[in-house]
C-alpha cells in the first residue's frame, strides 16, 4: 500500500541571525539534502518543497516516504546544522516542531475510518479526500508534538499501529468463513494399513531410497522410482487432465520481486531457500580457484566477495509463475477460466529442524494445479478437483483419508499489514489427509481459492472490471507415495491391480556390498 | 593433495638478552601462538613444536599446512614481539631466517620427481621418502633465504608453481587421446530445415513460451510442453530403457561437500548459481517483516544476517547424486554395470551475458545417463548411447545431426593442480551436435567417460582393487524440442507421424487479450 508523508515543520534557532548568516544557513540546508535519502532507495526518501527563515524560525515544507519520514529528516538536520553555524557564528539550534503533519493512505474504504480514529489519541483528524473511487485517499493529520515527542519515534510508532490496526482487521475478515477451520467434510470408509512401521525405514533397508547430505533431501532409487512414477501418472491423468487442465512447465527459481506480488517474503521468509547468481568478477574467481587450490576447501569469504545480493528463492509455492505469466494483462473473459498444471521438477521449503523422514522433507515433488476466472468458475473447479482427489485415492491408492476445512490458507499470510478489502470464498482451503499407522495424519495435498488476493498482487484485469479469483491444487506426490507404502506395503503381489500394472516388474536396487544394510525380497 | 610444512627457523635479537627477560620472551611466544591459527580453519594452521632462545637467537620448529605456512607465522611474530621488548627492554628484533625448510606432498610417482627437481634454483634437493608405497612422500628441501627473500612470498609462489607445474603435466596427460578434439565420428546425411527464422522468435509470437523475470528463464506453455513431452518420453524409451537403465530421482539441490569431491568448484565456480538455507534467527525475521512492511519493498541487508553462508549449489551436471549414492562404498564386481538415469527437473548454470532466447538458457531440462563399471563395460555403454542418440535424432527428431570428439571434457578442469595419475579412456567425450538454420550448430548432448575420475574423488572401491570408471551422458530436452522445430516447423500437420500421435490435438494457448502479440494459427 502506498503511504505518503507531508510534514509543515520549521528548526528554531537561538536568535535571528543577521541576514548574510540567513544566506550561509539557506545554502547549508540545501546543500545537504541528501540527508533526506541517506539509507533509502534511489528515487525514494524525503524532499524539501520549500524553505524560508523567517526571524529566527527556519520553516521547511518536507514531503516523504516509509523510507525517510519527514519527521525524521527534520531530525536528521540538528547536529550538522549546529555544528555549522554554532562555531562559526554562535547561534544554536533551539528545537524543532511542525504546525501540521499529515499522512496519506491510499486505497481505504470509509467503513474502516472511524474506528481508526477513535484508537489514538496523537490523530487530530481523520478524512476521507479525493472521492473519486480511483484515487481516494484516507488523510491522518496529527497533533502537534514537541522536540521530544518527535524524537521518541512516536510517529512511526502510530504509523505502524495503524498498520497493525489494518492487520488486525484483515484477520477478521479472514475469520470469516461460513464453515469452521478443522470441520470434516467428508472421509473415506475404515482401512486397515498393511504396514505397522514407519514406511521410511522400510524403504531405507531395502534400498528404496538413500539419504542425501543435504538437510531434508533423499535420493530415491529405481523402485521407489517406478512406484512414483505410476502414481504421478495416475493422478495427473485422473484430476488435472480428466479435468481439461493442460500441461505447462514453470520455472522453479523464483526472483524476489515476483515473491513480493506473492506476498510470500511477509509470511514465512524463515522457511525457503535463496539463491545468489555470481557477479561479473574474474579477479574474485581467479582469487577464489588460487586459493581453494593451496588451502584444499573452498574459501568461503572469497566466493561471498563474488555473489550477488540473495535475488532469488526456490520455488516454494509451484504456482508463481503462473500469476506472474498473466500479470498487468487484460483477461479475455470469454476464454475463462485457464487452467494449467505443472509437474517438472522439485519445490523447496525450509523445514529447520522440522524436516523428518520422507514425510517431512525439504525437497519434494509435486503436481500442482492453478486456474483463474470468474469466481463461480474457481469454486466449481475447486469442488471438482476435491471429488476427483476422492476417486484416486479410493480406487489407486486405497487409503484412508478425510478432508477437512483447512485453516491459515498460507496465502493469507500475506495480507497482513494491509487494509484493503478483498473478496473471499467460503471455504479457502481444502485439506486432503491421510491417517497414517504411526496415529499421525498426513496432509496429502490441498485445494485452494485465493479470491482476488493474486489477481490484485499482480495486478490483473477483466475487461468488464468484474473480479476475477484464483486457485491452486497441490498434489503432495512423494507423501502419496509414501501413504501407498503404508496401505500397501512394500510387496507388489499385495498391490492394487492397477498399480501393478504400471510397476511390475520392479527394478532392482543398485546395491553394493555394503549397502543397503540388509536385502529383502 | 595434502601439503605439510616443516619450518626449523629462528628471530634473531639485536643483542642478548639477560635471564629474566628471556623468561618474558619465550612467555610471549607461547601466550601469543594463536598468531599461528589466525585465518586458518578450526585444528588448521601452523603450531610450535619445539621453542629455545640461545644467545641473541630464538629458534623454533614450526610445523603447518597451506592456511598458515611456518614462515608466514615467523613473519606474523616480527611487529608484535618488537613491540613487546622494544620499549620494555630496548631489545629489538634483528631478523628472521631457516636453517631447514621442508615441504611435504603425498602420493608422488617417482617418474616426475627429477622434472621438477631441475625446475626451481630455490630448491636444495628433492627425494623420495616413505618407500612403502601407500605412505610414499615427495620431499622438497628449500635452500636458505633471507628475511627479504622469505618476506617476498618466494616460497609461496614456488609452492604455487609446483602446484602449477603438476597441472601443465596433469594436462599433458589429459591431451593423450588417440582422436583429435573436433573430429568428426559420424552425421547424418544432408536434411533441410523447415525454419528459416529463429524457432524462439516463433514461439513466442506464437505463445508457445513466454519469457519469464529471472535470467535465461522462460514459462512453457501447453503446446510446446505437450511436443516437449512427447520428445522426453520418446527419447527416454529410446536410450535408457532400451539400454536398461533404470529411472531414479536424483536430488537438484547439491551441498558444497559434494562439489568438492566433483572438482566442480576448481572449474567453473562462476557458472553456477550459490543458494543459502535460513538461520534460526526469530529476531532477525521479526525484524524483516517489521521492516518489509514499513518500507513497502524487502530489507535486503536484514535478510543477509538471517541466512547461512552458501552451503549448495544448484545442480550443474545433474549426475551427483549418483556418485554421492556410492562414495566410500565397496561395489560388487558382480553387480556392475549399474546404470541409472534421472529426468526428474531443472537443472542450472549461470550463463553471465550469455543467455539468449531458448537455445542458451540458464534453467533447463535433462534426461541424464549416468553409469559406473570395469572400463571396458563403461566404454561399451558410451558407444551404445551413441548409437541409440543417432537412432532416435534419424527416426523421430528428422534433424541433421553430426558427432564430433568433444573438447574440454568438463570434469578434467577438476584435474587441475592435483599430480595423481587417473586412467583416461581414447574418447573422453562425444559431442553431439545439430546444424541450426541460422547457421550456428546446436550441442544437443554429449556422452562422457570419466575414467577413474569420479571415482577417486568419491573413494569408491572395488573388491579386487581393480579401477571402476565412471560415464555419464546428457540429453538436453530442451535443445531437442528447439532443433525439432528449427527442421519441422511449428504446424503439426508437417510433423513425423510417430509424434503427431503423441502430440495430437496440440492444446490452446491461455491467451489473453494482451498476449500473445499476434494469434497465429
Amino acid at each position: 500500500m502506498e503511504v505518503k508523508f507531508e510534514l509543515d515543520g520549521y528548526i528554531e534557532l537561538s536568535e535571528e541571525p543577521e541576514e548574510k548568516v540567513k544566506e550561509d544557513i539557506l545554502e547549508f540546508i540545501k546543500e545537504n539534502k541528501d540527508l533526506l535519502e541517506k539509507g533509502a532507495p534511489k528515487e525514494k526518501g524525503s524532499e524539501i518543497l520549500s524553505l524560508e527563515l523567517n526571524e529566527n524560525r527556519l520553516n521547511l515544507r518536507i514531503h516523504g516516504d516509509r523510507f525517510v519520514r519527514p519527521h525524521e529528516g527534520l531530525i536528521r538536520y540538528i547536529n550538522p546544522l549546529s555544528d555549522e553555524i554554532g562555531p562559526k557564528h554562535h547561534i544554536g539550534v533551539r528545537s524543532i516542531g511542525f504546525n501540521d503533519y499529515k499522512i496519506k493512505f491510499n486505497k481505504i474504504e470509509q467503513s474502516k475510518v472511524d474506528k481508526i480514529k477513535n484508537e489514538f489519541s496523537e490523530i487530530k483528524e481523520i478524512k476521507e479526500i479525493n472521492k473519486k473511487e480511483k484515487d481516494k485517499q484516507l488523510e491522518v493529520s496529527l497533533n502537534k508534538l514537541n522536540e521530544t515527542e518527535i524524537k521518541s519515534g512516536v510517529i512511526d510508532r502510530l504509523f505502524k499501529l495503524i498498520l497493525e490496526y489494518m492487520e488486525e482487521d484483515e484477520e477478521l475478515a479472514t475469520k470469516v468463513s461460513k464453515i469452521k477451520p478443522g470441520k470434516v467434510l467428508s472421509e473415506s470408509k475404515e482401512k486397515k494399513a498393511k504396514l505397522d512401521e514407519d514406511p521410511t525405514e522400510v524403504a531405507k533397508r531395502k534400498g528404496w531410497v538413500k539419504k542425501f547430505p543435504g538437510k531434508g533431501q533423499w535420493t530415491y532409487l529405481p523402485p521407489f522410482m517406478k512406484l512414483f512414477k505410476a502414481i504421478q501418472r495416475i493422478s495427473g491423468n485422473e484430476i488435472p487432465e480428466k479435468l481439461d487442465f493442460s500441461e505447462a512447465m514453470f520455472p522453479k527459481l523464483i526472483p524476489l520481486e515476483v515473491m513480493e506480488k506473492m506476498k510470500y517474503l511477509e509470511g514465512l521468509p524463515e522457511g525457503m531457500y535463496y539463491t545468489c547468481s555470481p557477479e561479473r568478477k574474474p579477479d574474485i574467481y581467479e582469487l577464489f580457484k588460487k586459493e581453494l587450490k593451496i588451502q584444499n576447501s573452498p574459501p568461503i569469504d572469497i566466493l561471498k566477495k563474488g555473489l550477488n545480493d540473495p535475488g532469488y528463492v526456490l520455488a516454494p509455492a509451484q504456482c508463481e509463475p503462473f500469476y506472474q505469466l498473466f500479470t498487468h494483462e487484460m483477461m479475455d473473459e470469454e476464454n475463462l477460466p485457464i487452467k494449467l498444471f505443472d509437474s517438472s521438477g522439485f519445490t523447496y521449503r525450509w523445514e529447520g529442524g522440522g524436516s523428518k523422514g520422507l514425510d517431512r522433507v525439504n525437497e519434494f515433488q509435486r503436481t500442482e494445479l492453478v486456474w483463474i476466472g470468474k469466481p463461480k468458475q474457481v469454486e466449481t473447479i475447486a469442488e471438482e478437483i476435491v471429488e476427483a482427489y476422492k476417486k484416486v485415492l479410493d480406487d489407486y491408492l486405497k487409503v484412508e483419508w478425510y478432508i477437512e476445512v483447512g485453516d491459515d490458507p498460507f496465502y493469507l499470510e500475506g495480507r497482513k499489514g494491509e487494509m484493503k478489502d478483498i473478496e473471499y470464498p467460503d471455504i479457502p482451503k481444502y485439506e486432503i489427509r491421510v491417517n497414517m499407522p504411526n496415529g499421525e495424519s498426513l496432509s496429502v495435498g490441498s485445494v485452494n481459492i485465493h479470491g482476488t488476493h493474486f489477481v490484485e498482487g499482480f495486478s490483473i484485469r477483466s475487461q468488464s472490471e468484474k473480479p476475477l479469483w484464483t486457485g491452486c491444487a497441490g498434489i503432495g506426490l512423494n507423501r502419496w507415495v509414501l501413504a501407498f507404502l503404508a496401505y500397501n506395503g512394500f510387496d507388489p503381489k499385495d498391490w492394487p491391480r492397477k498399480i501393478k500394472e504400471k510397476t511390475l516388474p520392479l527394478p532392482d536396487v543398485p546395491f553394493t556390498l555394503e549397502w543397503p544394510e540388509k536385502q529383502e525380497d
